[in-house]
């Protein structure tokens, strides 16, 4: 059956699977300090300005800037106090800096009628309560944040679809955004298939080993902002499988399989994937390493994986194929997926045609950041443990030496 | 008062924080799904080998090495098929692979007795049910995972103080730790002081705004893995802040004062900071821009930070002060603190001795990834929003040329 499918590049397979995926999440409204991490479920656009006034960034003297013009030390501009602006005050309803006058203002304060800029007061003199020399000129417009400067009225302050890190927040905030419609999490069920597994508080018997999958997999589609459930452990079973992923995609809007390296396993979930629905199975195989024995499929609209039963084979492909779906609801182009350049530390052959994803320690060197393999089988879950990141040896490459740069993502 | 500190470099400041900073973290067990993010209270140590057992790595044949040397694909090596290893079964009760016999095994199928490699199934061709012909040779150990070669019996698995990630909790799960024991997250009382804010809900009047900090530093800690809680706005009141500051401290493991950029409101947080008891406030002010006018206090044990008005001001600060604290519980050295190298797309100047943070867009162009800074005045959120990491300039770096590579953290 497999055969009947090449193996995918991971651009072809986010294509296939990017076209069929129907994706309908529903929306909710959360509180401001709930929001953190989750997903902007419209454009928002600012009503007010902010600030609404125009306001000094500095403690000084509020001034007309052209009654400065030509200051210096040894010839200071020499201006009378007639005001002082009060934190939090409107400083509309007081009167007028007038010509050759000037009104104490505070940072963060609002600048009164008349003036036009703010003069430090590192570089005023006092001469007396209701004099003081100006050293230095300013401009208009200096140390000064006009009204609508941080955001402008009818602006768009954050798209649909955007991530909410802290600033945003903080955004929101200052436009009195209070409730804030976000995507739900999307809902992953997390299969785990083979006959030699146990849950983790059994004690594995000969031949057995616990199931590592299902926690690993869980902790990547939380880590991504999704809601993960796991479904158990399932027999290499065709009947036993194919009612258990109905129920998950029932219940969920995406799909992990793990497990069934094994040919007789691998058989056995690329029929049950091939019986759920239309359109099936996508693709069947990925030219990476670890992780080509990939499975892809979506069924009504809903993205369902066969992943390797190698935990780091499983992982990766994870990263690769079902994060960016979790994060952002589709795969993102020029999207900068790898950002760190390491210098690797040992020759890395690669086949080409193929990606390599390598695990790797991270350290840092004479400021250079080097990135050092982490060597082992996929089977090993000990090598993403000891790894920082996952670097990529590109399709075209057959390989990178040591001493070349290499691209990185932080785990 | 200020004038009686020298400002500190980041350094200096986390170690005169560090050295007075005690943390007593109280330990809790959750269950491992909940664990991620979490910050490992003690050492964990593997009980049982992972795997238990050696471990075929393919589909093939559990065969002796030394009876396939010399195979190729003209004169393969005849073994006789004399068993069958079925996943998740003990292979050691069924007999013994012989002199010139194989076993079938599938992938993490357990190697029989007296098998020491497993032959892939592209390597052999199959003559009857009963024999096959090997046309390649293995070596003793060959597509096997070892026993505890994963994991070894008494082996360190992950250190206190690690923050758990998703493969760690498969690592956790392969080793039977389904309870974890995990430091409670810290405390983070955050209070915003300044006679202009008003709260989000609020529509502001002319000369005040909505407080921004309050809802950037919630987020900023709760990313951090703490637990934060607002303490609200607090006027310019040496008494109201000393009262609210008392509570927060008591209830808290760590307080933040923000806003009061204003000499005014400056001198009342630090009268506050200096009253509440031992040692008080151990620097005023930082070599850093933005985020100069901080102030750092220790009460108690606790750390507690006067931060600067300006958002950026204020977020930049606590990345560097009290991220790593909430974090990791202390300020690690040597840490890979700004991991991607980018290259700067105009020339920034700095002043010597004094580091200064960028706020930069990143893309990739031509493989080469470019950082763009963001211009524009500290009180500005919008300037944190539009950027997706921050960049350092080295206090011994008078400016960075456009061309020249910069240190950044992502957001």
């Amino acid at each position: 059956m497999g055969e009947l499918f090449q193996a995918r590049t991971v651009r072809e397979a986010r294509e296939l699977l990017g076209g069929h995926i129907k994706t309908t999440c529903p929306v909710e409204q959360v509180q401001l300090l709930k929001a953190l991490g989750r997903r902007l479920a419209q454009d928002l656009v600012a009503v007010d300005a902010v600030p609404g006034f125009d306001r000094s960034t500095m403690d000084g003297f509020a001034v007309r800037a052209r009654d400065t013009f030509g200051a210096t030390e040894s010839l200071p501009s020499y201006l009378d106090v007639t005001g002082e602006v009060l934190m939090g005050r409107d400083a509309g309803t007081a009167g007028v800096v007038g010509v050759g006058q000037a009104w104490r203002i505070p940072t963060g304060g609002m600048l009164p009628p008349g003036a036009d800029a703010v003069v430090m007061l590192e570089y005023t003199e006092e001469l007396d309560d209701m004099t003081i020399g100006v050293t230095r000129p300013v401009a208009p417009g200096d140390y000064i944040v006009r009204t609508g400067e941080d955001i402008a009225p009818g602006a768009g302050v954050l798209p649909r679809g955007h991530i909410l890190r802290p600033q945003d927040l903080g955004l929101l905030a200052a436009v009195g955004v209070d409730d804030v419609p976000v995507f739900m999490p999307a809902r992953v069920g997390i299969i785990s298939t083979g006959d030699e597994l146990v849950e983790t508080r059994e004690q594995p018997g000969p031949g057995q080993v616990r199931d590592i999958n299902s926690y690993a997999l869980y902790g990547q589609a939380a880590a991504a902002g999704a809601q993960p459930c796991i479904y158990g452990i399932i027999r290499d079973d065709f009947k036993l499988l194919l009612d258990r992923l109905r129920q998950a995609l029932a219940e969920c809007d995406l799909v992990l399989l793990s497990g069934g390296s094994s040919v007789g396993a691998r058989d056995v979930a690329a029929r049950v994937l091939d019986t759920l629905g239309s359109p099936g199975v996508l693709f069947h195989g990925i030219s990476i390493k670890p992780g080509k024995p990939t499975v892809g499929a979506v069924v009504d609209g809903k993205p369902v994986f066969g992943l390797p039963g190698h935990p780091v084979s499983a992982m990766v492909v994870f990263d690769l194929l079902v994060t960016p779906l979790l994060k952002y609801g589709f795969y993102l182009r020029d999207q900068l997926e790898f950002p760190v350049r390491a210098r690797l530390t040992r020759n890395m052959r690669s086949a080409a045609g193929r990606e390599d994803y390598l695990r790797v320690r991270l350290y840092q060197e004479n400021g250079e950041v080097i990135a050092d393999p982490v060597l082992g089988k996929s089977g090993l879950i000990s090598t993403m443990v000891q790894a920082d990141g996952l670097a990529r040896i590109p399709a075209e490459k057959e390989g990178i030496e040591a001493g070349e740069n290499i691209e990185v993502k932080l785990f």
